[in-house]
């Protein structure tokens, strides 16, 4: 594993995702590895922690989810702006060769047979939960997370440090034609407010 | 309506959540309005529309959903900070001005007998799609969006335009613990990459 790469609690694993980043999918069956873009994946529950994504009929790697029913769900950083628009917009079935061709290098975790993405700020190992009338209405996959880590040197201690941290390592907020936003300031709500 | 306010074509709603941001949810039912915060709301449809909502069972704001099959969902922006924490932490359960001591002002839109937030970025109006199933296993909520508006000082022609408006109007990425991030940087990616 990576030097800056240690497990976050799963009790902590929704924070990964609560500001809703664009993220990438990656599954692994029968010796095809995929990978592939999303915006629309979100938090379900905090403990166990669950989550929602939203996968295409036409995407490979919704072949890959449904045939080995796990997936890895991962933060892109503004550093893999390029990466995330093409693995998004090339697909497995007509470009052999797409994760190359996208610069993905895939690592391994120890006890995860899955294919994590090198270079993203926060990975989860996710196990599908079958729900099939969601999956064929709406393409919409559920999911129990299974294993979560981040890149220290931008999430540590149940945090994001975005604001401390290498602008490089920013989560990427995509809406549409190629447009992407960096997350941006740290803002904190005054906690104390009664009643 | 306020001068600020137009309508966006329902087939470029989906924009208005793609980057994902915190957002609040408003319903009416007999005379009682509520407003939360949410974190976990997603785009799921492009044409027509649809999103999903997580709603707690202990929210107000889901039984007003749950007997009106309709809500507003809404971008607060910056300039909503404490605004947005504190429909987040209050409930009309146990504090029955919550809207008022929240700061929470609401306007209508012509035909639709809803509340919307005033000073937020963006509304989607939503009907519910009933799906027992979901709503009672995971507190997901699944909506058609019916009507689609945004201010027009920082959404128009089809886009955000955060780089060049008011940073007030930025939206809002929650964490935990009070902690936002405010939208950020705007980033392109290279759109004519061949095969």
């Amino acid at each position: 594993m990576h030097e800056h790469i240690a497990a976050v609690p799963l009790d902590k694993a929704f924070r990964l995702l609560n500001h809703g980043p664009t993220i990438l999918v990656s599954a692994r069956h029968d010796g095809v590895d995929d990978v592939m873009a999303a915006s629309w994946a979100c938090a379900l529950d905090f403990d166990p922690p669950k989550l929602t994504v939203v996968l295409d009929k036409i995407a490979r790697t919704r072949d890959l989810v449904e045939q080995s029913g796990r997936f890895v769900i991962q933060v892109p950083t503004v550093a893999q702006l390029e990466l995330t628009y093409q693995v998004g917009h090339r697909s497995l079935h007509t470009v052999p060769d797409k994760l190359v061709r996208s610069g993905v290098e895939l690592f391994g975790i120890d006890g995860q047979a899955l294919p994590f993405v090198a270079g993203c700020s926060a990975w989860l190992a996710c196990r599908l939960i079958p729900e099939s009338h969601n999956q064929q209405t709406y393409d919409l996959f559920i999911a129990e997370v299974v294993g979560a880590w981040a890149d220290t040197r931008v999430f540590r201690d149940g945090h994001w440090h975005f604001e401390r941290a290498d602008p490089a390592l920013r989560s990427l907020h995509y809406i549409a034609g190629g447009r992407f936003y960096a997350i941006g300031e740290a803002l904190d709500a005054d906690t104390h407010t009664q009643g």
